[in-house]
């Protein structure tokens, strides 16, 4: 394959071991910004427990990586029933990765399913192939009827297969129920556009266990240490589990929920209030009667310039 | 207008409060950040000193945030002649604010302009009504001859203009030299999709000098002193510069500049060798001869995913 690959006069490991640097780096930076943060996230969930709608109107504003994929009936039940979201980076306590997150919706009585919360773990696993990034588990919602079910019987399918697949020790046959049927479920929806944000829910990932993880990250530890010894490491071999990850994909409900993850961990957590205040400048700014005097409208383009610097 | 909100049981103030201790921390975490990085930016420049259309390859893989902006012919000037792109936070070493950027091209010999390098300074300035954020001077660019000119005169006039008005020491009347002409080449250009990214050197934003801006940060941290003295502080009052503001935005031939220098410094820069290698892989994909043997499509599908951790 070497031969297909621009030529350059730099070995792809030296490329690798600044990448490798940069990474931990950026975990030291995640367990400092944590340490940093977490009072103030706490004294920030008393304040906003106190306003109505926040996380609906913070959502409405979240940028199109989110949004895009929040269907008018999703957002009419965020919107009326969405009572807390929250984030946790949950393996920081016990040492663990800063990058697992777990995201956690709370919601009021509302129509379609009977959950008080629920939530939404990724783990931050090492594969033996080289990939690294977040791997989860489907979460059930309980609806409260068939026709409540916003992602039409699909998220049920993804939780009966998981549990078969674990069941059985190996990935099922295609052909096999109850693959057969998400597959089938998956093909007549006709592609994400029209999928519910509830799907999100469903993803899987890569199949990887913490014993793997583990056993595969000091693999990954070690070649960084050739390599910063100067040895020269062989790049990874990607081929072997090809076949698994195919099969992975081919039964992803919400194949991107890894980074609508990351999206709101990274962007709509910590910007939250930034989000809030545009959504009450916009309500203001959509209120005001044209007709009334110059020196409103100017107000209403001071509010502008107020909300250019808090996405600064 | 506060008739106009949206009633909530929240004072602006306590939202506030808030936003400026994420604010305080989210500073700590840039000087942190640099701190940690320093050195190894330097290992990186070293490396990717020997790598020829490193920064062409990383921009061309850009985000739309950036990618958008540039033009075919911009695209073959810097494929053709950027030979380094560095990003400097340069108030740090004095103890300034981590959000000042300087953003410096280096150029080989090319028949657009005879300048070797094009550094733009971009300053974290704050401002007595409240706001806050990056401004900058026009950088001219030494064209070869007037045809060769891809802002079209546009860059020229900026740097005129802002001459004339520092001269001056006050804005020019709209129909005042090189204002007049300015305006008139903007509008006769046609909204900014046909601007070339050069145009980006000529971004000025407010007009607020080194003095201003100390005096508005020091009033700013005693009403963040007062705040969380639990006193309340009158909302800003943002009426008084909105006319000037409105001059600023008229004379503007890059609008989102300091949009696109905050991309470029939180994302094209920290990333650039996960851009470049992705530029790789695609190069890598596109020769693959698809008429040869499956192992080969398999090692392109296992390269899919090694891209999928650098990004994650």
């Amino acid at each position: 394959m070497s031969d297909d690959k621009m030529e350059i006069p730099v070995s792809y490991s030296k490329l690798q071991e600044l990448e490798d640097d940069f990474e931990e780096v950026e975990v030291e930076l995640l367990r400092h910004q944590a340490k940093l943060t977490g009072d103030l996230y706490e004294k920030r969930a008393k304040v906003i427990a106190e306003i109505p709608n926040f996380w609906p109107l913070v959502l409405e504003q979240s940028p199109s990586d989110i949004d895009e994929y929040i269907q008018p009936t999703d957002s009419a039940v965020l919107l009326n029933s969405l009572t807390d979201l929250s984030v946790d980076r949950f393996e920081l306590a016990s040492g663990g990765d800063p990058r697992s997150i777990s995201i956690t919706f709370t919601f009021s009585e509302n129509e379609y399913f009977s959950d008080k919360t629920l939530e939404k773990k990724f783990w931050w696993r090492c594969a033996k192939d080289g990939w690294a990034g977040l791997v989860s588990e489907p979460v059930k919602i309980n609806w409260k009827s068939k026709d409540k079910d916003l992602t039409q019987g699909m998220l049920d399918l993804v939780c009966q297969l998981r549990a078969a697949e674990q069941a059985a020790g190996k990935k099922l046959d295609d052909d096999a129920e109850p693959k057969k049927s998400l597959i089938a479920q998956m093909e007549s929806s006709g592609g994400i556009g029209g999928v519910s944000f509830f799907a999100w829910f469903g993803f899987c990932g890569r199949n990887i266990s913490a014993e793997e993880s583990k056993e595969a990250f000091k693999e990954e530890q070690a070649k960084r240490q050739k390599r910063k010894a100067g040895e020269e490491v062989p790049e990874d071999d990607e081929d072997e589990d090809d076949d698994d990850d195919d099969d992975e994909y081919e039964t992803e409900i919400f194949p991107t929920a890894d980074d609508v993850a990351v999206c709101i961990a990274e962007d709509v957590w910590p910007n939250a209030i930034k989000y809030f205040i545009t959504a009450m400048e916009q309500d203001a700014l959509s209120d005001i009667d044209f007709e009334e005097s110059d020196e409103e409208m100017e107000e209403a383009d001071g509010e502008e310039h107020a909300s250019k610097k808090r996405k600064a």
